[in-house]
């Protein structure tokens, strides 16, 4: 394999996009909104490469639940080069250092340039720490797969070691952030002490364990129904979580956090789930940027100095209407950008983006959710959370994931020696 | 949780086994040996402690599996908590540094001595590097779960790199060692280079990606009956792999293997599948080591200077009679010495370990295997893969595991979409 030095903007020796006369789409992120923009533009005129700083893409609504153990990190992961291969598109392996507007240039840490006719910006995001002093050192985020991974060895390696030594320590995690994460963490980490602790820990007293949410506004789930956000709550104190709202967190320390109130919660790991920000690296791509760092769009998604450039995703916010950083906008405003490139390339007027809100759920532990239907009903229990195994088994890519995700938490949920436990360090 | 003093032989603040009347039995070691010594003590008057480095046990057969990217580690792993939960036994991790048969004590690196009645050592073998220069430093061994993600990252990693940079550089694989696992990895890797790696890496050139298996005698497989290895050799060169027989490696460098008649192949990665030893560490422990380090027992599996203390599977062997370092005669050892206890302690005679050969069997690749079923048929093909299935996942401890691992397998082999590859990166 040699490079081609005819196309110095090529992944060298590519032969099936060599000399291409299309225009070249490239698009940022093999997340959401980057996978369902080159499933947008499968159809169109145009070639595509696909840049992800990880070879494969992480469905990270589950994220929880490799971080609890319930699942494989290979189940909610889905190899980037397959999807490439069957949209016909081409998979670059590499992290993005820097993007030229003016001279339509992405560099990349690995390999030559790419200079692209089109681009769809759709990294994402990164974990906010709000400038909290030790946040970013001491507390475990769950945003990527290799985050969940490490709060599961964390935690595994905590729990042996204490059993080992016998050390009269007590374990606590502290979960700050009631969103969705914050809650789903929460509910599924105290189930997991009251169901799985006494069987593979006989050594150690579920009752020394704790598990604590801490939110800053007075209530959990925010964006959802009252009467969800009351049965989340109430679902989370009857698994043991202790619940500290309208609770700011000051700094946090290496066994504990520190409140704004002056009280110091013991925590042999810190989860924070409080929200995320664009990366810093963005700054220097001299595009605007509005709250949180994300990217201010037109309607139809283009950059106004930039209209060959689209944002979609968490990334990206349009004018002042930001949408929530979940996975439907994410895909909503991917296949749109997608659909947009479609158009302009066959010379049509683009069109306004319009959200579609299908609602937002949640799970706090077996049999239990809220599902906060638009437009429809807002379920609690075991409905809202057979609803949310389903929109959740059935929105995974590839058959294989479906598979093994529906087998996974139906082992986690329903089998008869509750609370199977993946198991991490090596 | 704090120490009892009364008991510092005990894991700390262990109610289930504070002041046990019943004779200790310490079982080093998680894997086949140990785990089906653990179940042959169930019914038995006596308070079982299992001890592993690790919280989990690993299905070794697979590993390769792993190693490839058809299966996720979780998958080939139980939890050795879950294990002792559910056979009565005490699960205590940490690792093994010495034994002393004089004060029947063993220490672990973490957390207090266990001191036992009766000794089962099953902690099994490590890699063994014959000597060769450069080895341990260079080649990647598959022998544990750790090593086999090692070896799925490395090839992965740099399958990227090559593709992303283009760098005209080829891939080449040299496996060592044609016995089960130096052919399964070597025909799986073969395979994967010609039908995944077109699909997903379009801009590699699979005439460039060499997968060479170097064996030191004139045979692969060679406790195989001649039909059987003569199909494997068969089916191994008819997927492209170069057999490299009567060969000896007499070094091994960061980008190639030197042999001992001066041949240097280029090895862009390295995998060691020659042979297993004793971990140095036995050496400390005053018991009788015979060849390879392996710990010398009486037909009964007891050590003949300390008979309190009986080895199980690879680790062990009797007399002159060196057990193949296989799945089932750890089984059957494990099984005995667990009997042998109990019989002990029920004031019986013990009784002279009788092997029950059940033969063996290696897969190549789809559909492709060999099986010699002692005193039966000898068959290859797709009969003995199906044979070679069904044997393996009927094996795996737990229903989870048999689950995943069928379905697994079947998305490898089976499905439409040739090729699932986990991909494992962070």
């Amino acid at each position: 394999m040699t490079a081609d030095p005819s196309s110095r903007d090529e992944p060298a020796g590519t032969s099936i996009t060599d000399a291409d006369p299309r225009p070249h789409v490239v698009v940022l992120g093999a997340g959401f909104a980057g996978l369902s923009t080159v499933r947008a533009l499968r159809k169109a005129p145009v070639r595509v490469t696909l840049v992800d700083r990880h070879s494969y893409s992480t469905f990270q609504p589950l994220l929880y639940q490799v971080a609890t153990g319930a699942l494989n990190p290979g189940d909610i992961t889905y190899g980037a080069r397959g999807f490439a291969a069957h949209t016909g598109a081409f998979f670059r392996k590499g992290e993005v250092t820097t993007v030229d507007p003016a001279t339509r240039t992405v560099s990349l840490d690995v390999g030559p340039d790419l200079h692209y006719d089109y681009l769809v910006i759709a990294n994402g995001v990164t974990t906010n720490y709000f400038g909290v002093p030790g946040a970013a050192e001491h507390a475990f985020p769950i945003y990527t797969r290799g985050e969940a991974l490490a709060v599961r060895d964390r935690m595994t390696g905590y729990l042996d070691r204490i059993a080992a030594t016998g050390e009269a320590r007590g374990a606590s995690v502290v979960v700050v952030g009631g969103g969705a994460t914050g809650v789903e963490m929460a509910g599924t980490l105290a189930e997991l002490r009251n169901t799985v602790l006494p069987d593979r820990y006989p050594e150690l007293d579920p009752s020394g364990v704790h598990v604590v949410l801490v939110e800053m506004t007075d209530k959990v789930l925010p964006p959802f129904a009252p009467r969800l956000r009351e049965y989340a709550a109430e679902q989370l104190r009857a698994r043991g979580v202790e619940l500290r709202l309208e609770a700011a967190v000051k700094e946090v320390r290496p066994d504990s956090v520190l409140l704004a109130d002056g009280t110091e919660l013991a925590a042999q790991m810190t989860v924070w789930a409080t929200g995320v920000a664009a990366h810093d690296r963005v700054k220097g791509w001299g595009l605007p940027q509005g709250k949180g760092g994300r990217i201010v769009v037109g309607g139809d998604l283009r950059v106004a100095e930039h209209p060959e450039i689209l944002v979609a995703g968490d990334i990206g916010v349009i004018e002042d209407d930001a949408l929530p950083q979940l996975a439907q906008p994410a895909l909503q405003t991917g296949r749109h950008a997608g659909r947009t490139i479609a158009r302009l390339v066959a010379g049509e007027p683009t069109e306004r983006f319009h959200y579609k809100d299908k609602g937002t759920m949640a799970t706090i532990g077996r049999l239990s959710a809220v599902a906060d239907i638009a437009h429809g009903p807002k379920l609690t229990g075991v409905l809202a959370w057979l609803a949310w195994m389903l929109v959740h088994i059935f929105a995974l890519l590839g058959n294989r994931n479906r598979v093994m995700v529906s087998l996974g938490l139906a082992f986690r949920y329903l089998a008869q020696r509750r609370g199977v436990m993946v198991v991490g360090d090596d």
